[in-house]
């Protein structure tokens, strides 16, 4: 069984630009840490910059952690929710923004290595442009890579992993697919920059999680780390896993399995209007339920159908292993 | 159970606009009718004018049916496969193009009648419009609901389904969605004349199938007939039900049973490289599954789900329900 | 020319999910007023409950409307920024959320009133549901139709435009499109009760726009109000008009002024990053450049172009019409 | 001002799914050559493999491009329109159809030298996969690039440029975006290995023209060719440029500038109800509109609005540079 984690702000409040009060009430830290560590099979929790963590709780956020059992995962530096990365963060247009962005990621890393976290998932969300001919792309595309280089090159205990979205908070983001995220990876030249795979970010790309998967490891294992919801497909809804899709997730995890990732399985949903602890355990278990039932002898009967690739025979079997 | 029926064509060559001599060999009709009598559960048949069924064959079609014991569910009158329709059908802006459609329609209505088919499926794919400024909105769409007013008043024994679709082969239909369709059903004034929802349809046109059932029941029990097949959700690719979707389905037959539905399921699939028996079984024992477990207790603890509306529990319920 | 108006907020500051503070800063009431009046060409403003309009401010309201010389064009009825509606209003599942929506809803009316203002624009953007098999679909849209009839029935001197909108803050909105939205308002059997168009929600149904209002207004003449904005096709990003797309705003305008509506074109938009006013200025000017070359001469080539639908001629057309 | 091509077979017959005899008749190709030399500004043919060129004719079709003084700027090897190639080409499963296809392409690298053209245009449009586990994807998406890196390999004197698309023929097709794309041709390690963006495609996969412009140039000056068409966003419709959209072709023709993009700007479009050389010419007078425009002085201005990327002073200046 994989390792399995969860986002820890999914337990919290959550808004929207029409109520930006939030759907729920706020939870103390305390609670949320231990409403993570009461979901069965969870064994980590990434933090959220500003949101969950900073380098004045970064201490007792360690020993909350402690405590319930929970490694720290990853820390998410916050480069989108506050007012001076409105228009971009290590790409901003602004110098002086740029330089903030760039030491508060070196602030990130200071605080992982206080937790004991190997991986700062870099999601840049503000980083990138709404309006066509409002970016210069060439400039702005090389700061955020010079920017990434740098943090990662002087950090060679930290994974970099890069999560990219096509869309929202910018209407185009600069690290949008998993392909444009791993050239950018790549031409850092670091062996410590790869690659975030948010289920639901690629399916809003129009991606085959699967075949993301693949062309990260088989280009250079860059894999580096799996976010994990379901949406329509339009829009990042972040929904419970299973509430809309079934068959892409049991190719996802064979996949995982056969291009042998070692990270974690975690959870980053926005429960808007759901029991936020419910809705991270119903993803979980519903992950387990298949990763279950993945063993030697069904990872083999897998083989032979992506090889043979007979759709007819593939949902047969599907339905035949997984359904009651 | 419900009654289960397949379009003859999916069992046939199959051809896109790159590969148009087809992906597969042509069948003798008599095969594909074996082939759908021999799909268990399967009781009948719909018919596309031109491609099955013509005046010509009519007589010789029906013969093979009762061979085979199949009924003919519908029949699907050929709107869309011809030259002459290819700037519009029933809304041609020729209006002796107009007039060959209506009598072609009239023709269908006698082919019916000598099935003794109740139902013709509407579904003129031809109409509408590819360009902005290339439709004279209000007149095209007058002429559709004339012509197909027409018809219908002059056949009170026939049901006339509308089928929708937001675009292909025009990038704009008249007959789009679930709503427009239905407007244009009850302008008509006709008891004859409702709506069939393709779940493929549905989904490229942003509906949950569920509320677009309930919208054509509940606004005069309209909902005339089913197609199903899955798809990725931006294009109409007519897969295997429950290769890409599980819950939707579920909720479907649900809200099916809830507004008594008493017509066909049908399966509207276009296995290009498939084996078309094969696709289709599989679809119709996907969806039986469900149905199988739509039981009397089942559809209480559904009706309290919905009627609840927590997200978490009914996953749950989802899981523990229909996986092993 | 039309009479153009703005919704006040626009001018304002906005937020998202992840910058809940917003990306600009509070202006005072007035100085938004103020900026509105300073735009040419517009005359009116819509106020948006609780937002920018409540009964304690109201008298205050309409002064500061008075002194800038701009008219209430409509009320918008917050049923989506308050944590009691998170989950529904007028259609909720608690009977006393559903109370506290209809009662607001009517304090609405009377603010009208007291404004001079003669319509309601009904969006109630939490009505609706996130997962599939979460709404008792029959009875919850039950509910939203016989409180918007309660409401309109009750204050025949006022007008009910519905907005729709496909999805978000909900993931499915019970008024999704033009269609379901016009059956709705049909279903109340009320002349007062019409539709909203927001261009940009009709982009993201996958509708023409232009369809749109030849169904609105064909179908009853009820085509309400109309909202001005772009987006890129897949979300609603609520643009400045015309910084995507081009033709259908022609053809927009086009129809607008063959099925004689008479009412506001009204900028919706969301300028996180840009400058408020001159947003909402350009946008209303992209539409006067198109509406001034609108005249008697140019509509009639206009109907003779959708008449003869030859895509070739009418691009020309398009090119050497409004293009240097 | 840029070198301007069409796709040849644009001219002719188009057919889809649906009416597979085709929407128009089909010309003698001497007839589609003459068209393609009288649209001003085209100097340049795009020849489709079995549909315009094959080893029986490719004498006398270089002999009539000469007589009407066309050059062939590419040749598109049919890697999509034969039923053997149903299941894949260069990837496919099946080890022979492999082989035919490798065989076939180098076929095609003759006929390049034959008519002086000096790229092969390469998409694969069957390589990929409809359902989900049906592609064993590293072998097959390794297939692919180990047979495009030997025909590529025994011929440097052609620049092979990969056209991706992301879904049609198949529901996945293996090139699918620039960035993945991109990727494969790094991984052959060969400087005549570059990508081809069709605008369409690039809509379709959610990309900004102009930033995958960008991505191509700076990772490597791999843009090898250009197409060039409009749509809706959701499907490859294959329209007149500038039919939907409008500052997007701004956009792109300002970074092919800035880039140094020098090679052609061809046309690519499926006029299936259309006059084909009234499509292919109006596209053409539609982009040479725009670069007429871009002089030195505009280009400065250009590059300071993107340096300063003020939404509203754009959408003014576009607005006022380009309409009337």
């Amino acid at each position: 069984m994989s390792k399995y984690s969860i986002i820890l702000g999914n337990l919290g409040n959550t808004c929207d630009r029409f109520l930006s009060s939030g759907y729920k009430d706020e939870l103390p830290k305390e609670t949320l840490i231990r409403q993570a560590s009461e979901i069965d099979g969870v064994e980590g929790v990434e933090l959220v910059g500003t949101w969950d963590v900073s380098r004045e709780n970064v201490e007792q956020v360690g020993e909350m952690l402690a405590k319930y059992g929970l490694k720290c995962v990853s820390i998410i530096p916050d480069h989108f929710s506050q007012k001076r990365w409105g228009r971009g963060s290590l790409s901003a247009k602004d110098p002086d923004i740029r330089k903030q962005a760039l030491e508060y990621t070196f602030e990130c890393v200071e605080m992982a290595r206080q937790l004991g976290c190997k991986t700062l998932n870099i999601w840049p969300g503000q980083d990138g442009y709404d309006y066509i001919l409002q970016s210069d792309l060439v400039r702005e595309r090389g700061w955020l890579k010079e920017n990434i280089a740098k943090v990662a090159a002087s950090a060679p205990d930290i994974n970099f992993a890069l999560e990219y979205k096509p869309k929202e908070p910018r209407n185009y983001c600069f690290m949008a697919r998993a392909s444009d995220t791993l050239l950018l990876a790549k031409e850092t030249g670091l062996e410590n920059v790869g690659v975030c795979i948010d289920t639901g970010h690629a399916f809003v790309a129009g991606e085959n999680v699967a075949e993301s998967i693949v062309i990260l490891q088989e280009y250079g294992r860059k894999l580096f780390h799996m976010h994990f919801n379901d949406n329509y497909g339009a829009w990042d809804d972040d929904m419970i896993v299973g509430s809309v899709h079934f068959p892409v997730y049991v190719e996802t995890l064979f996949w995982l399995k056969e291009t042998k990732y070692a990270g974690w399985l975690s959870m980053d949903q926005y429960p808007y209007r759901e029991d936020g602890q419910g809705a991270l355990r119903e993803s979980v278990e519903f992950l387990q339920m298949i990763e279950r039932r993945l063993d030697d002898a069904v990872m083999q009967e897998l083989r032979a159908l992506v090889s043979a690739g007979d759709a007819v025979k593939t949902q047969r079997w599907l339905r035949k292993t997984f359904f009651k």
